[in-house]
């Protein structure tokens, strides 16, 4: 463990070493950078590292610029998922770990699009499950064999987030849970449902921050490593 | 509306005007009165009004007390509820409203025994279901029949409080929510739930205070008065 | 109860089973939906029920936008109601239930007005009062005639919300207290409201979520079946 | 202004010329201090200056102490007030300043003792009016005149301290409003009331500390002291 | 006490009985209404009532168009302040009441002006001194002579709110504390600043709502009543 | 899914499925239940299921007393671990997967040891790893080689709960993160380490709520099950 | 000690006498300040004190406009650094004191320019070190030489805040730590941050306000007048 | 820097290198900890390292039991100081950098006596200053002279904690604060003072954690010895 393994680009220190640490390369979060610096954190990351490269929370106008400018440097298979906000290049070979991502409303899809966009950059299987909401319990039931068919099922929800509590008590592999900052009022922006989930009365589910699509999507990520070292 | 309405004792001024105007006496709440202010209240009230007196919150060796003192004045029907932490004189004849009181889990129950009781002391019919918290969607679904005949339903729930919104979507009839403060950590006391009860995702639910029992028995005693205004 | 009850438009799954289980179809909330997609879950739920349809929440451009597509599909008796920011498709017919709509201030009014349009839409008899905030208590008290008539009051109040306490005192009928954004400072942006709603010194009065005038209405929906189940 | 004016008493360093500044002398806050560290504190206050000497949130035990060595110093005109757990020797003679002391609820009363006992001590006429709560008008409206006499009304309430607002419209003098830790869960232990005491609609009322019917006399005594400036 | 005292303009119920039950009429709260409502608010009261007429927190352009309307109305003496946002007409006459409005900075100046503005509007006589924050005290104590001379101490201060215990130890006048929302972080939009002004150590110093110098010149104008009645 | 599958015992009803659903049947949650009460789950479970059972936060006069009764009944292999405070039937025979459990400091060792029995008690290997603080990096540092080895690393962290993102960012497994309420002041009882947690720049690891030892064994069970489920 | 050291600009009060009481003339904040304003009161340090004088966070048009005009009066050395937002005229001379401005992210950089850009204007010397955030170690521990050999360590750090807490660990010097804004969600506008590094488990680190380089750059100068107090 | 520097105790691993690394060893918090398993800590830091050896929070009971335990040991020096709950062994000898504790009331003294008492424990000269809060500025003022002479002021204050901000104006040295949880209401238990704190007008004050006389006296270490650094 060096300080060599990071390029430093004087707004910036990329650790190009994180790829063979922890098996993908540091991910680039877009907010308050310019397309510029994006751009030159994923040349830098493309260069030193043979993995997907990823940068979140991009808007249409950021992404076309980079592209722009990466494009220049001719580095092939590179997108942009305008729903997910999210940037890609060399996304990996699915490996063969199947995600749900269950989504309480219409409004949690935001959400949902960049823990599904992500996950499947980084090599999982994801499908999506919409409108499954608590108040509407036989929506969630009649999705129930694709919820145990999982791996792992990440929840979305706002408002009062229960859906991650029906959802804990439905399947038996690991549930993470994503609150969003939807709804008004008395949801506080999204901290309601994150103390919600956590007083959940299902065992062993686990939360991550608000709105962090991104987060679930790397937590399944670390769980579908290890599967694959049993496996290996 | 005068001020002649009320009998001052000093230590508090008795509202007897109220069974004239709200269908039912003040309720005495027992935090922090001595058996002797309790028993004065009470016998105020048994002498001025003449339908069910009611004292909450009384442990056992204050009960006792008060339950001396007040048989003393020959006031006959009295009776303490233990589990309900209730004092209770002339409760009310059956007015045949039906109240459902749901409680999440165990722990739920001392609260769940709260709303039954003082429900059924002002007359209405109550019927308790427990241990239907959202982790264990069978349970709940095994007693929709049972919920849906109700006139009312009370949902008493901690933790994270989800209970509420699935049996919103269950049922048509009003369903008032009582977040309760077991639980521990990011339940916050009975906070979290009683955020989360608000942002439900089920539409026309109604809230009262943590803990409060009593405020969803008063709640459905307000509701049952309606129902027999129309039909009489 | 089957999953064949929705209908999937692919960015939503619509619930066109909820009338027959509740009496009303799924209301749609209008915040960040597109005109495209409030019309095509309009429309479906025009197709699949037969009662009224609404679309809360939804400002001028969009409504115009809205109302010119489903017109398109030659349905009836469409309105906006700018001020409630209220779409609305075939109301109700009026079933003879009594609202009393209170708000305590002029800056209550907007949510007011859509508690009281949408009540009015899925057919309760609505009155609305204003200005009778507890800092004037003869304004509120030349109302109690008023007040009294109701089968259920819905008392909207912001900054510290004392309004509910005193109707509740004043009513023996069901009060439903939203508590409003308006006011600044240690409002809290309508916690404070909320809180002190709940902390009241009224018996039995119940509190929807911060500026919800919909959910006010939605509770007074719900007791105004239990009463037409009571007397048919 | 210089620090001769100080006692030193190695654990405490007493201000003997604030009764020359302000009017008073330091009023000793009883808690967390010994009987011994209170006598001492009062002998030198005794000793030092000429009008009253108190000392708030003494328990009864303590009190006889303190008053047992204080005695010996043969100090006479001293009382203990257990109600208001307030120690006093020499008290001021009433200088014609009416306060009326206005508590919600029988809860809040040991507050309200506070700031009558308190009030009185330093000179000022005093009427207590008990439960006033705003969930009963007709008991608050029967007091009108008496509040309307008062050159100040000490508003004394909990839960969700409605009756702030309610005393602020009805009376055109000076309203300070002490709001009370009494309740339960959405109480949040006197926040919730303080909050809403500031939130108020009625113009012009002020708030001091939760439960401090300390700050409420000591700012009655300010404001009779400008009535007296101006008078003589 | 009637509900004849109140005038209906349908968007509002205008109180033109508190001029004489208060001693001043209702004051137009200007945020949220248009410029039409605003001047036929003031018309209503400038024709009911006899003393001065306010309407705060109005911007310059609502200001001119109120003003242009009123003014249709032939009523003289109206004027604007910009800096406290203030529109009045009949100023009251001076009463000889002396209050000080002590700003901690100069971030504080916009709530220092709309005390100081309102207090003189209903006439009482102000000074205002600035920039007497904590962390500079000599500039503070050079004030001492005009702070004692005061009849009423208004301190407006944001951040960590000291000012108020400071002059509160200064002077034995009635101090009202305003907590401004000035600062960042820690400051909590003036919650910290409310929060500290009610633990102040300094006894009897009053609280009223962040940025509310109205609030504060309402509470000086209570007190200057009092000071009145008692030398009449 | 029936509710067939829960036993009836009046005060609780027990979910005897869930073995079958989950994989493990319903941990019985000591708190606020008497001895005969687990003891009659227990048994419950124990008759109608065949993995192990648990109980926890059981204190050591209950552990004895439910032992004894349980015992009564001639169950086997029955244990107490008084540090973690669980009672345990029927130990799961171990599968392989290896969890590391990292205790910040000697504070959060009760959570640690909840955590760390649990999940030896459901099947895991589990390693404890103290002390290792982000203030004395070394320690931490020491320790990768047996951190790396982890299926699972549990993070077991109070005060600012700063190790789950060092551990975040040293491992590739998953991370499940306890906040513990150790610490005072700005630590909030658990509250900060629990955001800060969420907050981490750490990506994909994730929280269970505070103190909650059990609901991170719970979480690496849930983790287990699906390496199982792969290698099989 | 007089009044006599302010100078009075009508909107300000210019303290001319802090440059010998503290070494440090008042910094100007520049939020809410017109061009004019911190003009005016730049040009009023510059006559009555000798060393520098600062204008913090200054946008780039406001800067433009106010060294428009101070240069009017020939004042030389005047400068604007647009990435820390400070206008600087007069720098001090280095005194030898090392400071090392240590950044998590590459977010945390506003604030960490903003202190290092003070703490150089005051005569500190600064080295900044970024990216050292305690999910990637190794990076952390690279700098370990150069954090070691600095006099004063101020860490600027946002999210979770642990950067303080490892960097507190690693040297012995004093270690003054800036929470950030930066993050979403459960970071809370940077009160998660503040609240962690109050809770951090290394002991005798130190906070500022949120987002407050200045504040750091202010507590390194104190220090450095201490060392440069002994050495003289 | 390796592992080898720290001794496993089973229930602790004791940082022997942290002397080395920090000018002082780990200090143990007594907090939770067995008098045998302070005791232990003690003995393995006494025998490792060479300076002061210090335990935290110790009451009177355990202390003696530790003293009797390790005085087995034959350690020469001990002592334990009840008023700041301070055990003590080896004081380091004094190194002429002068600390005053300035405590705002006398319910400050327990925290200003463990800042005092562990600030000479470890080398520094301590002068304490008490009752100088900011409602007697008299007080403040005439202790000028003793706090210039300071090469750090540590300022322990509860309530609204303005001390901080009106010392942090009066001298140029290094200012650290100590929040206090004295108060009550408004106080929140030490969290409005902490935030006053930080929200201060005075430049370059710095907070440490509630009640944590411990965090103020280590930081007043850490700048002694970067004096010392410089002078040698």
């Amino acid at each position: 463990m060096t300080g060599s393994e990071a390029v430093d680009l004087g707004f910036a220190r990329v650790d190009i070493g994180r790829e063979a640490r922890q098996g993908l390369p540091e991910v680039i979060y877009g907010t308050g950078k310019t397309a510029a610096e994006i751009a030159a954190i994923a040349r830098t990351l493309l260069r030193h590292n043979t993995g997907p490269v990823l940068a979140t929370r991009v808007d249409g106008d950021t992404a076309a610029a980079v592209l722009a400018e990466v494009a220049a440097a001719a580095v092939p298979g590179s997108t942009y998922d305008a729903s997910a906000r999210l940037l890609l290049w060399r996304p990996a070979a699915p490996i063969g770990f199947a995600v749900v991502v269950a989504a309480a409303g219409t409004a949690d899809q935001p959400v949902a699009r960049e823990a599904a966009a992500i996950a499947a950059a980084v090599g999982l299987t994801v499908t999506t499950v919409t409108d499954v909401g608590v108040a509407g319990l036989h929506r969630l039931l009649a999705e129930q064999d694709r919820l145990r068919a999982a791996d792992t099922v990440i929840v979305v929800a706002g408002m009062e987030g229960a859906l991650a509590s029906a959802i804990g008590g439905l399947v038996a592999c690991p549930v993470v849970a994503v609150p969003t900052s939807t709804g008004y009022g008395a949801g506080l922006e999204g901290i309601t449902a994150l103390l919600a989930m956590h007083a959940s009365c299902a065992a062993g589910i686990t939360v991550v921050n608000i709105d962090s699509g991104f987060g679930a999507a790397m937590a399944a990520f670390r769980l579908s490593r290890v599967v694959n070292r049993s496996t290996t």
